[in-house]
């Protein structure tokens, strides 16, 4: 890079901005969470990181390139998202440089999306959060969000949690429960949900919902059929040998 | 090197050039199709890339020394060679500098060449594309081309795209269907036929079609010499046992 | 980092301090030592330590965020405590860094706390100790601390001995006798007991013994339950047998 | 480094020199050429490479300590030889401030010895080579060497072979056929041979002619006894079972 | 580091000096007569060497904290010291930094201290030297020194060799003959006792002997043992069986 440093944050000016960071991780949530909103909201891409330690190639979306690493933004809303797994340094190097330009531009709030693998499936899957303040954790608990009290958040909602915070600004994570062993949209949709609160968004997770269903709908089936061809294997079993 | 940055493209002034890209990849279409072009269309080597990463070695062609990543040249138009395997860093840094030149250059049109793998054959192997504008993939659905709504191009065509698109360049990616397992001149015929509409260039692909005949022609007598040594050994193993 | 250095320190100035580090080792006895000291003292985190080659997380401690390396203080007392793992050259850097501190500083003081794994149980486990100089050996000696006349130090506590007696900065190093294999709040408290004839600490370590009492009485009863099970098994064997 | 560069090159002036590099490859032709050539014309040892990547060590030659890497020097000839393997990014470096200064000093030859490993032994083993213009081969082709016209040549010789091809300097490339899996004198001065015609040297090579025989020799006995331990085998056999 | 090197020596103003190196090594023979030169003679620590590469830690010596590279000083000798394995390119670079200071001060001798494994016992062990002239050969030879007149020496003592006689300095290394396999405080006499005579140093190596008789007395009565207990099994076997 031209300065010696091995990201750059490629953006407008976006004053007052709030952003959003749904960075791949467990269940996918903040990734399928902020796909989600980027197409629904109707966001257009208006940013990017440059590194070259992010691999070389081109994300065809709609016929059009991208690069891997991309910000979209409609009004105030920007939208941090990735298609690749980022390596710890330079997760690093880009939480510093993205707080650097919040900062300048007056950022409003910064919410990490992701998922909490909690290996179970309850009737309600909860949402938890955590702030950099006392009263953000107040706010999050006034929407129905269970505080983080112990606990590390890795990875780029970590690191943008702690580096927003020492900047002084309004920072948030929002981890939706999730079983930790596929991608959960039902999830995405229950941290979408806060994110409304949370934010002047306006949007229905219906087809989140509908999407998490059809999963869902698919895995039966497949339980169905496997559980119909184990109870033929013992009969057939059964009428030979007995 | 001299100053600081890890290559260095060099290569002599073309204005408003066309740069045809075509690194090793998937089936070796670009590989072909862009070492057919060189020597059908008699261009000379006009510059090459420079990098401590490169590893030491001369490739002799027709009796004189070259470097591994290498440029041919005639009139505007600009081919970019490789003959290793260029690692991703690598990559990255080449495709910036190889768009600051094009930028400076003015360049018209910057067109990688490649294969995209189908595990399959079919009576027509179609060529896959996409531009960096909405106008580009018009443009190329009207020369046949199908337009890649979805999907990644890793590499150097991916990078390529994505940088000179960013710049406003006219940039385009062409990858002909190909098996996937083979080098296959065939494809590299059908992407270079393609190219033909959107360039100046000039040139029959005969010889790549009769190359590819030459190839399944060898591989149609070792499949047969397989078969009939199957059916014989069947035949003694039947008159020895039955 | 901005001047071109691995780590950077963030820390207020605070005159004439004193530094305790418990970063992660033997037994945890510094780690559990220091993150005792830091609740029962009720002291506050006054700064951290940066650097891209920390693993980018966020530490949630009573529902805050907080760095992986990082400093609690109170009045003239900074704490230095690592959550982590620190790579031997980050060790490096940061014990310079934070000698260069101390020595602005004019640091009273620098304790390393941390554990000596002698893989067995006494009546009476002891603390051993070294300073910077003679004089120092004898005030340990006095406080009933066994001098290591031989020997390594491994890791913050042995970089951070050298770097301040380098500086000619009054540091000590004092180790808790420990199994090895296991968390040990008890040679914590020893740890402790000694630290605080070394400085204006007061704090009881009751709650240190406490809890070590804690560990102990759950793998007595867990010794217990296995003992009893293989009588019984040997029992049944009898029965069976003779 | 001083001046940031991985190596330097200490050497002194030498006006319009010839330079004939030896490095370690197959059959160890170049290194064994440029050995005996050192020897047998007297030359001096008259400067080396350096750099921090080059393994810490002395060569002791002649009851004299060594770099690893060096020049012989005798009248306007200079000599590279390498005792150890180099690794690739080095070679790159080294060539490119080779060539530097043979540019500077006006170089009239820059020749690069080594083997071509062919895995057969034929009656008359030839020497391939290649130059960087074509005149270069038509002389190359007068002294009885075969033109490489495609192939690929690593390491130093092949990125010497560019480098000076690149900046106009007359640059040869001298491969001794070799069976590939021995050390191989008689390639050696085989390639020797033509170096005679290329340059004012005068030499006889009969002294690598008599090693290799004694090689040969030695090789003969092995097989000749290997031989007659198994027709004593098979005669023994025969005597007990039949 | 502050300007940019990856080490730093730091050493007083020492002029005239004798160095004298002992870094690890086969049999450990420069390491056990380095530490046993700095307690005889009660030399002092004196300076040390830095560098981010080298593992943090301290060496607690007579309970005093050291750096694992330092060097002891009385007059105008110093001693080096490592107590750990060096990489070798940090190696490199402290050789390179120490010559620079030994030229500077106008250092009179260099002489480094090793060993030769034999993988043999001999009457008498001789020691191996070499110098960085002809001169220095003869001089050697004259205290009974045998010249090494080819071979490979490795690691500190060859790069020391190699710099130290490419500036001009008075450079030597003596290698005593051990077999190689265990520490030998006998090749480390043989090698102080050339030493006595290259430089004003006088020491008895008497306790040295002491040190390796005791060592091979330890030796030997685990041979017997294991001799006596073969016996044993041996007889019992043939009571039962013959």
């Amino acid at each position: 890079m031209e300065n010696g440093k091995p990201v750059k944050i490629v953006l407008p000016e976006i004053k007052d901005p709030i952003l959003i960071e749904g960075y791949p991780g467990i269940g996918l949530v903040g990734h399928i969470a902020a796909n989600f909103l980027a197409k629904e909201l109707g966001m257009e891409m208006v940013g990017y990181v440059e590194s070259p330690f992010i691999p070389p190639m081109a994300l065809i979306l709609e016929g059009k390139p991208n690069p891997p690493l991309r910000f979209y933004g409609k009004d105030n809303i920007i939208l941090a998202v990735a298609d690749i797994y980022v390596p710890p340094t330079l997760v690093s190097e880009i939480a510093k440089e993205l707080v650097r330009y919040l900062k300048d531009m007056n950022a409003a709030k910064v919410i990490s999306l992701g998922g909490i693998g909690i290996g179970l499936f309850k009737e309600k899957m909860d949402v938890w959060g955590v702030g950099a303040r006392e009263e953000l954790n107040k706010e999050l608990e006034n929407f129905g969000v269970k505080i983080l009290q112990y606990g590390s958040i890795m990875g780029m909602s970590g690191k943008l949690l702690w580096e927003a915070s020492k900047e002084g600004l309004d920072a948030y994570v929002l981890l939706g429960e999730t079983f930790g062993d596929r991608p959960d949209p039902r999830a995405a949709a229950n941290v979408v949900e806060v994110l409304k609160k949370l934010t002047p968004i306006e949007v229905s997770t219906e087809p989140l919902i509908k999407e998490a269903e059809m999963i869902e709908e698919q895995l039966r089936k497949m339980h169905e059929q496997m559980e119909q061809a184990r109870r033929k294997t013992e009969k057939q079993y059964e009428s030979i040998y007995l």
